[in-house]
């Protein structure tokens, strides 16, 4: 993430704006606006703009004329009885914009999340930026065992060298050969002055999927919840998660009171299925119980008692 | 549409903010911000809060760092451009929040814009106002004998005040009962203390379809262009036109550049079909064209003259 | 619900069809295709058409050549997986189309679910049958004391004989008066030759909310459940519920071990809080705890003894 | 596209299904039902799956008992009508599935229509085929010197032949070092058996954006002509033009009617501005009109000739 001298001072001009609004304002939020947030080792997140705060909430569940209720414990009794039971629409009433730094092949999970706005840096029309992610050794993973979309081990020494090797030697034989066949160098100069290059559109096919893209990404609090609940999971691959951790930040800034809901019943909740329930209730009935008698499967088991805790309880 | 002394005051009070932010404002907005602006007899739209401005357009479109261009001019020549060739990412990127009284008959039109995010009063927990939309005398219009779905002439006279004492009184007497089944007045007072009321989400389904309602209602400006460029056509029912006009101009003042094009390209545009367009062509070459040979139906060329307004030329 | 000779020929003849198909289909929905499943006293909900069965939620979740896998006991587990781990996608890819009679006041609940095509009967265009929803007594409820958005006791005897008599009478003037301004019956013929009606568009706000309206309502497996999960839930309107409950035996026949998952890991299914969870613990660890130093409210901790069925457990 | 014997042997049985089924059918659509459809060098489409066919836009859009109308006249009559005054729900009553083949950068493109269902190969639980996109040397293009975002001249001789050099050299050398990371190769074989390889997950980052994807695909009727309007566009890239041209005959086979229509008012279709209008009426009325005094800017007015094929007229 190597800014230029112009983009730098693009940023500054705007965090040194002073406008005057009617509109409800976060001071917390407000410090950061336009703050480059790194991620990874060329990407960030930055806060753009936003809309709300945690009493606009309050004010579309009431469709009332004022804002929120007059006291902030009632505004947090209210936002915690909605989250616990799902209602949605009130937390569609805030909005917030990021404009994003991530390797492609982020942005193709990233994507699939639909209910947003998305305006994509376009490589039919520019050059992108010369800049591929490279994992640290600590990310380095074996492909896991007993999961098929997952990490193992980690993996060191010699034979992590040699993937860092491959991973770096082929992004930059790719974007050099990007490079050639546009006739023209990352930072927009020409190779060959009588020459033509191939079109932008058709070049960029020889990129690869750790090259960086941008964009502006702009959605409301319910489904940026919805993201950061299945991307901020331990299950999530560690690349969206590094996102997903400083956009949970951002929310804590911006929404403190609906960020702690968030916490306790969704990022930190467990959904108990029919079967589980009856097992649960089974151990705390002390009746005999186990995985043979519950109609669970094994991994159901395993996953109850690891939500649970359970897992070394003699049952 | 009378307001309470409570609500005017918070009406007020929202007002009288005067909050620092480093985002994009709109001074234009922000004058009328909160303010109740009335539609139809009783209803009404207020803009609640706003996200972005015609350089949010432009800075999204780029993918940039910071502000649209650096001139008003090529942000202008960009938006326009946008709008022409349906670009309709960059237009997401600004977002709006109104408050808004209806009646019900003209919510369930409006509610079939699925993407924006609603909160409505709810007649399951509250009792609903009492105020009904009654027509002013010159929107009283008979079935139209040729358009299966609108109006024809204007009914006056005793014609007209026969429907209007229908439908006042038919709306007055629902209302009454469903206060008598609530065993509440509308002001929230218990009729009997000896008795309980119905549950309100039975006794509502006593009301009429004119009974006034509302809701917040949040979009992003591309919706909102499709919701206006429906409903503030003529072929719209006058009592959603009349709502999606005041929109309109709150659109003016909040991003004028973009509703300039909204006007040329959309609203006061026109589409052509394939054969409309060697309609057109022949008449520009004075070639022999009429109804019968044209391809089109009776309909269509009727269409096509009105929207050329070459209804009254000799082709 | 009463259907014309002419209606009641329509969907014999479409039961009649006998197309061959290379398409998946599934036999049990068959037999009830078309066919009218009444719903309260004048509703119902009729299956038109459907797309996928079980095996295409696998196909799709395998991006496969084929149909599913080999075995039926993978696909299963297959789909507990998917459901049990929150994957939304492949539920998506099973499509069906349902036409609805209901009354306006339940059709406006519905439409909140925006992830659904619709084509509603039009009242701009067309006359509304005259039929409109009067409860059971078994239905009357009284407003609910705890619940401000809910039903307590029945009412019965004398005062439900009441209501019913204000819903019906209100109900029908209304509906005389609609056809008084319409100039024109229910069943399509003319009050006064000499004369005109008032616009359809217009007359239609004098109806009440309990009047039976039909759309046309098409979705994907997955908002389907979500819809499902809601409505067909104890906290739903009863009168949303009945349809709800009647939608999911359809399910049950289309895609019973989606169903057998479904009714297993939501329908009967509890979120426990982060806090919850560890309240859960320390009762199977025999720990002392209890509401007061519990961190949930009294809410919450019923809530909580509810789903675990531990209310009258002395803990 | 080289489908292994088992590949080919599922799709040859769901070919030979032969169902039975009450849903209404379209036997042209039923002949080419799972078969691949080649597309660019390695990919395709398969029409997987449908349901509804121009009878069900009919059905929707009256809310009817029955199938369609009496006549096929009638039921084209409305179908143009729907079309012609941009009606949009009664088309979303129609579905389609699709299995596509894609290079990723395509898939890019197309994954931005947000209104579908997709479930794509997933390269953290698989391995990706060992295919990519090289462009054919009729389409090898230079970038356009006036259209910032498309082709110009064609690309010949040496230079082309050293251009496909480059693609192909680093698609395959990426492709191995892949296949060395997993330590595994394209037909799943291991390669050092004492040895792990790198998660799935991070060792698809090597790859180049021309390897082949593929997904299942599903929308509506709808927004499948969105995606046609904008994608079988000249001005779209020529590699997603190639899919949506062979989409544009599946909806032929489907929906006759409504393709029909489709091209006439879409696809064949202009939109005129209000400016373009008055230009239009001056030229008719032999008035003096010229880029100048038009208001119009030279781009706009140059494609208003051009759509209005006046670009050689003297006027």
């Amino acid at each position: 993430m190597k800014l230029t001298k112009e983009q730098i001072q693009e940023i500054k001009e705007q965090q040194l704006q002073q406008n005057i609004t009617k509109r409800v304002t976060v001071p917390d939020l407000e410090k950061i606006l336009y703050e480059v947030i790194p991620v990874l080792d060329h990407g960030f997140i930055r806060v753009i703009d936003y809309m709300g705060d945690d009493t606009s909430i309050v004010q579309a569940a009431r469709v009332s004329y004022g804002k929120g209720t007059k006291k902030v414990s009632t505004d947090a009794g209210l936002i915690k009885y909605l989250m616990r039971h799902w209602h949605s629409t009130p937390f569609e009433m805030c909005e917030i914009k990021y404009h994003v730094k991530l390797p492609i092949f982020i942005a193709r999970q990233w994507i699939r999340h639909r209910t947003a706005n998305v305006n994509e840096y376009s490589a039919r029309y520019s050059i992108l930026d010369k800049e591929f992610y490279l994992p640290k050794p600590e990310h380095l993973a074996a492909q896991s065992q007993n999961n098929r979309q997952g990490r193992g081990q980690i993996i060191e020494g010699e034979k992590a060298k040699k993937v860092l090797d491959l991973l770096k030697g082929d992004a930059e034989q790719t974007y050099q050969n990007y490079e050639t066949m546009l006739n023209e160098k990352y930072d927009g100069s020409t190779i060959d002055k009588n020459s033509t290059g191939l079109a932008r559109e058709l070049a960029r096919m020889n990129l690869t999927l750790n090259t960086y893209t941008q964009w502006y990404w702009k959605t409301d609090l319910l489904n940026l919840m919805n993201f950061l609940r299945l991307r901020a999971d331990t299950h999530a691959q560690y690349e969206i998660r590094a996102y997903a951790d400083e956009m949970l930040n951002t929310v804590k800034k911006w929404v403190p009171i609906t960020h702690e809901a968030f916490l306790d019943y969704r990022i930190g909740g467990t959904e108990i299925s029919s079967k589980g329930k009856i097992v649960l209730q089974k151990i705390i009935n002390k009746q005999d119980v186990n995985l043979e008698n519950s109609g669970l499967s094994k991994r159901e088991w395993n996953e109850l008692m690891q939500a649970m805790n359970l897992e070394d309880k003699k049952i």
